[in-house]
């Protein structure tokens, strides 16, 4: 066995609870294919003084694999103050070995000192809770300026000094508006719950100059280009009506160059009551020169603490209690006076974790089951541990997807071990609530990104549909839209019949359908059963979680130009088309059915 | 290379700020013996927008070992806000290995999208701060009740109907009441001075009617048997008069039996305005069966979460935001009016992060350098990665040393592998908090351990005194003092010539002056030269840090009943007696000299 490899800590990352319940999960890593099996077991610390000792057990699980390791779960109901456990690894050969507080064993350990420990109590105060309608969920992506310009809107038309009306079909610029409002978007609300959506996530809607708003210049207005509070009410009213929710982004790690406080601050600098609100490099020399954003290229760096270095994204000194006494009323105000649901947080990695938990208690204050949602690219395990988010923006899913499916850069067995890796690494929960995106404003379209090939995008969407997490479609990508980086990933919205793809919207339409009745879609449990380099072939079994009443299923997915052979495939109905596939599947041809 | 055996993730635990500068430490793991050098790559991700590019380079070095592994850091001075890095391992063949967001190549990586990435800003916040005075001081741990009786005492001498009184010299029982007081800690404050103290910690002294404290009936008042206000105030004043510091033990995981709050709840139950101060199990059963204290037997296990079952400690509901208020009331009222300098917590493992997390910001807004520590006993990371805990008991240590010196139950590489793994797993700064002991108020003596060998104490505290940490001695230790296990490990300080080994008080004077005048024995640069299992003997090197002034210097711990032939050994003077050593060490002896 190498046992260098072998990972657990008794910390929150590796023995985490369910947040409601006692129940446990407790997690292990290992290299890959280094055991057959491993037990758990486990016992009350205090059990000898209420009833005998008693020593339990549970097999454990492989939850996932990647490249070098395997990890394994299990779950078990704990009902003691602490609990002291081990692990035992059966090898190959059959050796037994235990695995205790840090040290390998030839033998059990049967004193508690040797044991590692979990205190019951604080691990469910600390634990991740999920949020079934975020676990079931189908969210969808609104970048409202590009969405839709309702006839009815009360919006305000006006355009700023430093902004550019646009034709809606006309090919963005960095600074065009095209016109989306909010009323848009009640709009079209018949037609998001007819595509499926339950989870509407705006990016930023409140008072800014830009076209994207994330430089906020008033975080308590609704930007009067999108529309009036009454509106945003009716948008508001209109989604719960549809059993829908809610999400706003949040931006708080920066504000716009013409937030009032930030003006104040370079107005009068040290006397400024705001000047403890931003954070300046060197004090000894002037915060800004010249007057106004025209002399932004004076001010590069800026002499403060800034977004990339962007003088006109300032960053918020979020250490200050009255910022973080600012923020916490924008959020009360938006969920207690108009119903917001939940909270995508933008640039989530570069603001302090502690000001993340006081956040989460904050949300959570005004909805207990709001979902805190951070915006990190990368390993984001650091802020899934239960205090902070409860899920993030899953771009590591969707740069795998894009090199797999989109530019075939990495193969299926990279593609698959990076998935072994996120789920590996990150609470389960966590995972099983995980924005599952094949793009967004932020990346050129996945359409575009495989060359307009649709029958690519759909390989991408099965992907994104059968494994665990919540789904993220960006606003027309099921119409077919292309876009290339941004700013041209955020043109104007299809809607008139020559422009949308009916058959591309139609098989959006069937496999979120497909996925909300077919619980093992939704489920942790995948396991690979193929993953063939040369031929492109990826093929892995769902299983409904355990006490759920789903079918097993398979899904194929053939990312080759070429038809592949499949020995295994007999009669299978595909449950996305109804069409029946036997011993070949036809090129970049993914396929679901009943296992 | 074994791959599987690196650990490196782009997390608080790996990459972090000393939160006062922009010097980030950065720390990998590998299998032990791997590698022969360890290359950190790192760039500004924004740099190619305000200077050309560039990649900087710092070698790693080897910080610790243990069993399996190497444990490589360094530090490094960014001034990027966000900074993108990977590392470069060099094998004993001489191949060259890149392990970047969470790879291997075989060549760098060259773009930003697969290196690791540090956000600065926010690394610095989320910081452990040293606490300089931790770092260089001595502390000392007081039980109230058993250090001294001032004559001079206001203290009130009624005794509970639960307790007894005893004599000075008597066998302590789990209800003795030996009449320790403040005034008592007050009048041999230049006792402590003299031994070199710099740091006082006192188990608790709020008013409960056990001779412990840790089941506290009032969290405002001083208990009555240890004195009035005015001589705790008088007590903080003679303490930081000799520039030292006080630290209160905080037992807010649990309260006592006779908290008014917990008599209210147990009365009324549902219709106590304290209901939701505890935690019930069973809301349909009687909370509590009886009336009294004399009932408790009845209330076996208790309907409501106790700590360790035990019904005279109920758990404090600290999810509650009025018992978080008074919690830190609490705090506020004895750092504010009475000038306490820090707090020890108990039974820190079971109370929840989130709760530590804004424990620490209310504690920090009285004072920004108060020290907070944690009784954590075994593997206590989860709580040092910044905005929880500054530091913990270091009972893996004191395992480690009574296992090894006081019982010889483990071999000196099982210490060295102990000693390496601490090191190893935790943030610097907080191993160079860490509360160095040996025994204290919750086990035997140390001196009682390996059964009244003085020479083997001097063993154990040349180790705690020439390792990074903070040293705790045991009042009483320093005298002589034996003990088993609780109560007999809280006899009643030894203060009358006859009782007080004057010679052992004296090698503690000196080992502590020494400890002060050599940076060396404060420094985290420790290596181990010899690790002689066959002999029991441990020879180490340490360094000052960089920067610092002072001499390397060698220790070593012949902890075997035999003398030890030590070829290297050269007319060495030993730092503590001025002796001279030549090629051997007699039996349980324990130099340091000038290396």
């Amino acid at each position: 066995m190498n046992y260098a490899a072998v990972l657990h800590n008794s910390t929150r990352d590796f023995v985490y609870s369910d947040g409601t319940s006692d129940q446990m999960t407790f997690k292990i890593r290992t290299a890959k294919d280094d055991c057959i099996m491993i037990n758990l077991y486990f016992t009350d610390k205090s059990g000898h003084r209420i009833k005998n000792e008693q020593l339990y057990n549970r097999p454990m699980e492989k939850a996932a694999s990647d490249e070098l390791f395997d990890y394994y779960e299990t779950t078990a109901q704990l009902n003691s103050s602490v609990t002291k456990y081990y692990f035992e690894f059966i090898s190959f050969n059959k050796d037994l070995t235990y695995y205790s507080l840090y040290k390998f064993y030839d033998e059990a350990p049967t004193d508690f000192s040797r044991m590692f420990d979990v205190p019951l109590y604080a691990r469910k105060e600390d634990a991740l809770k999920p949020v079934p309608w975020m676990q079931d969920g189908i969210m969808y992506q609104i970048f409202p300026d590009r969405f839709y310009n309702s006839p009815d809107s009360a919006c305000d038309t006006h355009i700023s000094e430093f902004m550019e009306k646009a034709e809606w079909d006309s090919k963005p610029k960095y600074n065009s508006i095209y016109g989306g409002n909010i009323r848009g978007i009640y709009d079209k609300l018949d037609y998001l719950k007819e595509l499926g959506v339950t989870i509407i996530y705006l990016t930023p809607i409140f008072r800014s100059f830009s076209n994207h708003k994330y430089d906020t210049v008033d975080y308590m207005q609704l930007d009067p280009s999108f529309g009036t509070e009454d509106e945003f009410r009716q948008l508001v009213e209109g989604v719960h009506e549809r059993d829908m929710h809610l999400i706003l982004d949040g931006v708080f790690n920066h504000c716009g160059f013409f937030f009032a406080p930030f003006q104040d601050f370079i107005a009068n600098g040290k006397d400024s009551a705001y000047y403890d609100w931003f954070i300046v490099n060197d004090p000894e020399k002037p915060i800004y020169k010249g007057s106004g954003i025209e002399s932004i290229r004076e001010n590069f760096p800026p002499n403060y603490y800034a977004f990339s270095y962007i003088p006109a994204m300032p960053k918020l000194n979020t250490r200050n209690r009255q910022v973080r006494e600012y923020i916490f009323g924008v959020i009360d105000h938006w969920m207690q006076d108009f119903g917001v649901d939940g909270w995508r947080m933008d640039v989530a990695d570069e603001v302090s974790h502690e000001f993340w938990t006081e956040f989460k208690i904050r949300v959570r204050a005004n909805r207990p089951d709001a979902p805190v949602i951070g915006e990190i690219w990368y390993d984001s395990r650091d802020w899934l541990l239960g205090n902070e988010f409860d899920s993030v923006m899953n771009y590591q899913f969707s740069i795998a997807v894009n090199k797999w499916i989109g530019t075939h850069s990495i193969s299926v067995t990279d593609f698959v071990n990076t998935y072994g890796f996120i789920r590996g690494s990150l609470n389960r929960y966590a995972f099983s609530m995980l924005l599952n995106l094949i793009d967004s404003h932020d990346v050129k379209r996945f359409l575009t990104v495989c060359d307009g090939n649709k029958d690519r995008l759909r390989l991408a969407v099965i992907l994104q549909m059968s494994i665990a997490g919540t789904p993220m479609i960006y606003y027309g990508d099921e119409a077919g839209m292309e876009g290339g980086e941004d700013p041209d990933c955020r043109r104007g919205m299809y809607w008139r019949e020559e422009q949308v793809d009916k058959e591309l919207l139609d098989f959006y339409k069937t496999i979120i359908a497909l996925r909300k009745s077919e619980p093992a879609l939704r489920s942790l449990k995948l396991k690979v059963v193929t993953a063939d380099n040369e031929n492109d072939v990826l093929i892995f079994n769902k299983y409904p979680e355990k006490g759920s009443s789903g079918k097993a299923v398979r899904v194929i997915i053939n990312n080759s130009p070429e038809t592949a052979k499949l020995d295994d495939l007999k009669e299978a109905r595909d449950l996305i088309t109804g069409e029946i596939y036997d011993k070949e599947l036809p090129p970049y041809k993914g396929i679901i059915y009943y296992f």
